[in-house]
Formats: C-alpha cells, sequence, structure tokens
C-alpha cells in the first residue's frame, strides 16, 4: 500500500510493527488515523502539512485547543501579508462592530476575526460591500450551527474523542454545511423566481 | 505586472490594447475581472482551473446558472470516484430524506446533493455517523443564510451583476460563514463550558 507508506514517510502516521522484513502490521490506531488523515485530505481539502500540524496538535496534550482549532482553520487563509487598504478596515470595524452587538466571547489568538475579515474586505473590492448587512443573518445561522456543534461535541465520551470530534467538525462540518448552503439556494431561488429558480430570473431579464 | 501576464497567458484575462509595443492598456472591465479573480484565488481558494470554468461560465450566457454553480462548486469535491461503501449508501439515503423531509426543490443535477452525502460518509467513516443528527439544525441555519443570500442577489440590477454575485455569493459567502463559524463556536464554547470554553471542559476532564 504506497499510500499508506506515503503518510509515514510525511510523518502523518506512526510506522507499523514489522512482522516481517517485507510486512508491517498496523493495528486499530493506525487505521483509525488513517481513517481520519484520509477525511480531512479528501473531503476537508487539507494540504499534507495542514494535516501534519492538526494531528501533531491532537497529539500533543499540552497544546491549547485553539492552536489546535488554528491549525485546522490556517488552511482557509492567513497568506501572512495583512491587508491595509480601506476596504481591509472597514471590514475590520464591521467585524468588531458585530462581535460587539452580538455579544460575543471572543479570544483575541482566534484567527476567525482575521478570516472573516479577510472575506468582507475581499468582497468589498468586488464591489459588494453591501454584503456586510447580511452580517446578522449569518451571524443567526451561525450560533444555531454552533450550539448543534457543541452539543454533539458534548455528548463524546472521553478527552481524546473531544479534541478529535472538534476537530473532525471543524473542517469536515464545514464541508457538509457548504453543501448544504447550495441545496438550500436552490429551493429558495426556486420559491422566489419559480420553478427556474435564479435562471428564470436571468432569462425573464435578459 | 508578471501577475496579469500570467492571468492574460492562463485565459483567465483578455489581453490589454497595446498602446506601446511594451505597454498594454487595461480598462474597468478588465480591472474588474481582476479583482474578481484575485477575490476567488484568494479567499475562495479556488485553482486557476477552476476559476477558468467559473469564468467561462459567467462570460456564456447560454450556460444554464446552475452550471456557473456547478463549475464554482467542483473544488468542493467531485475527485470523480463516487464511492459506494456501506457509509456512502446510508449518506445518500440521509440526504434524500432530509431533502424530502424539508421539502426542499432539488435539481437532479445539482452536485451539492453528492458533496453533503460524500462530507457525511467521510464522518461515518471516521465514527461520526451520528453527526447526521444534526442535519436539521444545519438545515435550519442554511435556510436562513439562503434567504438572505438570495435577497441580496435580487436587489442586484443588471444580470451580468446577478450572474456575478452568484458566484461571489456561493464562494466567499461560504469563506465568511466559516470564519462566522468558528467565531460562533468559541462562543457556544464559553457558555456552554466556562470561560476557558471546551478547553476547560478538556482540562477538567483530562
Amino acid at each position: 500500500m504506497p499510500t499508506i507508506k506515503y503518510y509515514v514517510r510525511e510523518g502523518l502516521l506512526a510506522p507499523g510493527e514489522l512482522s516481517s522484513p517485507n510486512q508491517a502490521h498496523y493495528d486499530e490506531a493506525h487505521e483509525r488515523r488513517l481513517r481520519l488523515i484520509r477525511a480531512l485530505l479528501d473531503v476537508g481539502g487539507l494540504k499534507v502539512a495542514a494535516i501534519a500540524e492538526v494531528l501533531g496538535a491532537i497529539d500533543d496534550p499540552g497544546r491549547p485547543l485553539h492552536k489546535v482549532l488554528g491549525a485546522a482553520a490556517d488552511r482557509l487563509g492567513g497568506h501572512g501579508v495583512p491587508d491595509d487598504d480601506a476596504e481591509a478596515a472597514a471590514a475590520r470595524d464591521a467585524v468588531q462592530e458585530l462581535i460587539a452587538r452580538r455579544g460575543w466571547f471572543a479570544h483575541e489568538s482566534n484567527p476567525a476575526g482575521e478570516d472573516l475579515s479577510r472575506a468582507l474586505a475581499a468582497m468589498g473590492r468586488v464591489g459588494h460591500g453591501a454584503f456586510t448587512e447580511l452580517l446578522d443573518d449569518y451571524a443567526d445561522a451561525a450560533e444555531i450551527v454552533a450550539r448543534a456543534d457543541l452539543g454533539y461535541v458534548g455528548r463524546r465520551g472521553s478527552v481524546d474523542d473531544v479534541v478529535e470530534s472538534v476537530v473532525i467538525g471543524t473542517v469536515l462540518g464545514e464541508a457538509v454545511f457548504n453543501a448544504m448552503r447550495r441545496l438550500a439556494h436552490v429551493d429558495a431561488s426556486a420559491r422566489l423566481y419559480g420553478d427556474k429558480g435564479v435562471e428564470g430570473k436571468v432569462r425573464r431579464e435578459g
């Protein structure tokens, strides 16, 4: 199995126990880890380096959980160059106001605030600064999802399970919600513009 | 500006008008397109090939809108190999039941249903099949976001604007929601487990 060898070489997976010179034995923990790697890779879209960081964080009990989550979240942005144009400043203000308005408890160290600012600034640069009007609708939806996620994590037993669940939920939960949102778009569009959805609107106006 | 040359070479951007042998002139339409390319690349995380497909779809008025959205969505999955294990079958059933239960209007051609199945199957394979219990919470949230998105798109004027808004909203809106969800996690966690959030829970149990 060349993929397993590749994961071992990249440090994602501990080597198996040699049962003969050409045969390694992989136990249940290996297989569980292998399934997690494949899920983060295939569905989560994480790169090998990001997965190594996330797994290292899971395996290091001294590492604070928000660092684990930060490692999982890094793939979404954080290209290192903080923008300093007018759109970036407006977006940061909008995020600060949102957090204050919702009364959200926020870590300074949580990269999600900067990620949110970056996405809003990008929208501003393509002429969609007005998208900030939707922030409270998005926040309502995010609170529903976050409460459901936390309730789910809270039902898991062991500490290992909690940390692993949070990582899986953060990465794979995004894929779940993104697909769900695109399904809901088709439905909302059909209800608003008739059976053909936005296509109908475009065709009628075009 | 080497980046502009690169985008032109990759077919993402039409060449500018040569104002002198070494100088090309780029008009407002070029600049608007350039900002869109950068947003899809930097914040949306799309690959150059995916961006070419999305822009081609925007520029081809004969292409149905769900194909445009499909092109935007392709980066999320669709690795071509449909899974056929027990988890994939269970996930597909869960998605079909969800769509029926919500009374959602769904296109057969919408890849989001298969993306959702794929994400749920991946969760099933790492021992989180019970995550399907959260689908209705996720659907509630997705409906709120989709209604807000459609209302926003509906306020845009021209047809070009509608199509471009849908693409921007689909790709950048995901980045907005994903960051928002991670902010809401921190808040929900702090409310549930005290100031330290899930970290507190892990530390207490560990």
